[in-house]
């Protein structure tokens, strides 16, 4: 390996058969050399799961053009951590993550397996990126976003990247030639007013389906559901740190 | 129900069947009437996990002196969203979520499903708190912290608790008699240096297993392994916007 390229590694959660991490892929090889340890079957709504039962299988596939490639049973974090201390003879200077097929704006970055692999790079201390696009086709067309990850990508390699944070991007589904810019936001206050589909099976058994509608509370100026909205692409900076600061001084009131 | 009496969701992620929610519901039901939903199957490391590609199965379960409870073969977060939209005729007051056989401070409670049911809880807009104890014991005798967990759920109910926040408990591994109290924390800033046993099965193919070794990074004197390091019990207002506010200006100087 040329000791000047950059080693990175693309995860996501739709799995390595996924048309969104091909394009990620496709797109990030200009940058350095790639190397994809990805889950083998779809791990949407995974969060930040790991797999801490049951034993771990990862097998070495073949993507295109000589990429080296691997799917994991695991979860996108495992895939994270099997890179980073089975697979890779040096840590990536870059951790991408997708391009998920839907988004993961506002809140549902906890849900997000995309996301969790991302904030996985993050914690450790790797520049990461976790990329999506508002748009659940299994044949959408990523490509078209080309010159806007490589501006991201570009930006994430050459200036100096927040530690121990992650970008959390996300693309509008609108054509690219739509797409007014980028936008640095914060997560929007949003949340999923949940239902469940109550059914029964061929034994007259119940089930559940999740479903839900997804609404923001509090709507604020710099959100990136505001940008989404607007035609933008939303990016925020993530971190893992969920102390909430400002409730830390009422809670020392309280006779503990 | 009497009007006045508080409802307390309680669920978990070591599954109905552990001793540490049983031991909860022991303790909580002095506090209001107590609904448990919590998976059917031990659900560690499971994050905010959700389930979207399978059906959901909920079934009513016998736990004790007539406590109404279900076991569900969804994740901890599944659970309270199914007691939510589902199970319980009217919003919780409290959700209880634990106790944990094993820790969940510091960055453990992203991988938490303890804690990720917490979080669901503050989702909702809803007191929630998650208990973890530093003994991973099945058997742990958690009924001897019940004087400080009392203390807990007493403030929670009377005072003024804060919106969108989950308070993220953690009791050390210590004889109550040797617990020096209960202090307000900041999440530590740690990291899991993982590695992988790499074995073969019975066919000669190779698996792995995760393991690894926790080290804080900057330590901090109001960090919840100091407090648990000190026998002290740590509690962390813990909330779901993960935005780094800190680097927000820093990124808006890229050339995007």
């Amino acid at each position: 390996m040329d000791k000047m390229e950059k080693l990175i590694l693309i995860t996501n959660d739709d799995s390595v058969n996924a048309k969104g991490i091909n394009s990620l892929v496709q797109m990030a090889k200009k940058w350095g050399r790639v190397v994809v340890v990805a889950p083998d079957k779809p791990q949407s709504g995974m969060g930040h799961a790991i797999t801490l039962s049951d034993p771990i299988r990862l097998n070495q596939v073949y993507l295109f053009d000589g990429i080296e490639a691997y799917a994991s049973s695991g979860t996108p974090v495992d895939c994270v951590k099997l890179a980073i201390y089975e697979i890779l003879e040096c840590k990536p200077d870059l951790v991408l993550s997708g391009i998920n097929h839907g988004e993961n704006s506002s809140t549902n970055v906890l849900y997000s397996g995309t996301m969790s692999a991302a904030i996985e790079g993050a914690m450790e201390g790797l520049p990461s990126i976790g990329f999506s696009l508002a748009n659940y086709d299994a044949d959408a067309d990523f490509m078209q976003y080309e010159s806007f990850i490589d501006r991201i990508i570009s930006q994430s390699l050459n200036q100096n990247f927040p530690k121990h944070t992650c970008l959390n991007v996300n693309i509008p589904n609108a054509d690219s030639t739509d797409i007014k810019g980028i936008q640095i936001c914060s997560q929007a206050h949003a949340f999923w007013a949940d239902r469940f589909d109550k059914r029964k099976d061929q034994f007259g058994r119940t089930y559940y389906w999740l479903t839900g509608e997804f609404g923001e509370i509090n709507p604020k100026e710099d959100s990136d559901l505001h940008a989404l909205n607007g035609n933008y692409i939303s990016v925020v900076p993530t971190h893992f740190d969920l102390t909430h600061y400002e409730v830390l001084s009422h809670l020392k009131t309280w006779e503990l």
